[in-house]
């Protein structure tokens, strides 16, 4: 059987899997990024990942290529490139670095574009040419469709949703320095970033008044709004107008059919999907207002971004 | 000689051209948009302009077809719908009532979105896949292109930039009812607004301070500025910062190699580019930052958006 490496590069997690022609991740594993600082043992752990992968696998199977999703990354250049929220910092040729090491095909790109890919390769955008994924996870990320094309813009660093600024540059500060980018509202650190203003600006009783910012996690905030905390169902709602708010504007540039969102944050469900929906549809201009859909991935689970990183070698394939 | 008639409809002034393939306008003559409230008498009028150009050109030209510019028109739909900046409420279906009226191809677009064809055609950005043209008459408008293609979105409503809001639903109200609209604060209008705020939060000493809001012009403007007028001078500072700031937001969305800026608010030349870059520079994020390019249209003088509309057909031709 044909099979594609995906590999996803996440601030927390990296994740593998060996990626079929129908999208689905028949074996996967993952490490967690943060233990390996120093770049070259970095690569030596995907080394590592790879050969238990294929032990899992078949002996007629065959490796077409290792498609690779990662924050801040450049197609067009094959470099990761000052990522926010990795440990790396500078300048990262990876696709070069993986060269030297696996001899098939190698191809990166933003992670969020990837998993636009992969949603209208393997998913619910199928029949959609203009659409957007937005990815949730610890920052966030987004891959435009146009014309059933991915934009990658001029240099490769198009769709950096997470940092455009709401605020005329007066608002939370992100890991690159912007004053007031989306993903100091909305991600995973966002809503923890969120449970702590909610708890200074109101004077509500909360589970989360006696549990520190560090020991703080995106499920737990969850749970406490299906009990009925008032802080954490305040979070929500305000993380859902900064997003709805957003998607509204994004909707007045490249009019998409229909917004995705993926990644950790939406295992909160309704608390992040009607909220986002109830804003979208208020800043929405007339022309567009009740026109645009909010939807989830159609890639099943956990392995979304995986398989997103592996369609950009089945895109090639199937050409 | 092949010629295309190109209709530019703004909310000022309607503007009419037999354009050759070069994207020269070779006749061209104008009326006010706001005397014909009437839509049949407005029709009226566009057939009499065009029996006047034919009259100006030899026997053996012949007419390719009519491409036409309007703001919130739907190349998709063939309609203008809810224009802010004309007279005609609602959704005019103007295809198909030009359709009734001459004997040639139509095509319909967003005027923005037919400039950034224009340009790409005839202009500037001939070498470019992608680009952002903002048009900035009685409001703002924008036409992207990426992957060398005009981005139309879903129902051909795509680049309303002048409706995206950069203040959290928290600032000046548009002609569509958006607060905080880009439009509000970056166009011919918005400028005219700023020398009013700058009244009301400067004690300068100022021409304007005698001169009422309906009495004023753009023109006006920039020659006090250069004769130093500080509530000028700093409304131009104010403008390219909100513009500044807006470019430097969408770059991190489609990241195009560079904007080009048209329509009467560039005649003020140094005080609108200088500070747009200025503030675009120092809003963009680091991986952008000195490497995006604000220029000019390349489409001459007051004819660029005439030329524009008659590409909606030259760019068929050229297929």
């Amino acid at each position: 059987m044909d099979l594609v490496l995906g590999i996803d590069i996440g601030g927390t997690k990296t994740k593998l899997g060996l990626v079929n022609k129908e999208g689905h991740s028949i074996v996967n594993t993952f490490f967690r990024t943060k233990e390996y600082p120093v770049l070259t043992d970095y690569l030596d752990r995907i080394e590592r990942a790879v050969e238990e992968l294929k032990k899992l696998c078949n002996d007629d199977d065959n490796l077409l290529g290792i498609g690779i999703g990662a924050p801040n990354a450049s197609s067009k250049r094959g470099t990761i490139e000052n990522a926010a929220n990795l440990i790396w910092k500078g300048i990262v040729p990876l696709v070069e670095l993986m060269k030297q090491r696996f001899d098939v095909p190698i191809k990166l790109m933003n992670d969020a574009s990837a998993a636009a890919l992969g949603e209208m390769l393997f998913g619910n955008a199928k029949d959609m040419d203009d659409f957007i994924v937005i990815t949730l996870g610890t920052g966030l990320g987004a891959g435009i469709v146009a014309n059933g094309k991915l934009i990658e813009g001029y240099d490769g660093f198009a769709g950096e949703l997470g940092h455009v600024d709401l605020t005329i540059g007066d608002g939370r500060l992100t890991g690159l320095g912007v004053k007031g980018g989306l993903e100091a509202y909305v991600s995973a650190t966002g809503l923890k970033r969120t449970i702590m203003y909610m708890q200074s600006k109101y004077t509500d009783d909360s589970r989360f008044r006696s549990i520190a910012y560090n020991d703080l996690h995106g499920e737990e905030i969850t749970k406490a709004a299906d009990e009925g905390d008032k802080i954490a169902i305040k979070a929500f709602d305000f993380t859902g107008r900064h997003l709805g708010f957003a998607l509204a504007n994004f909707t007045a540039i490249t009019r998409p059919e229909a917004f995705f969102l993926l990644g950790g944050l939406t295992e909160s469900d309704k608390w992040i999907f009607d909220s986002t929906k109830k804003y979208m549809d208020k800043y929405l201009l007339d022309i567009y207002k009740g026109k645009v859909k909010l939807l989830k991935s159609g890639i099943h689970g956990k392995n979304a971004a995986i398989a997103g990183a592996a369609a950009l070698i089945w895109n090639e394939q199937n050409r």
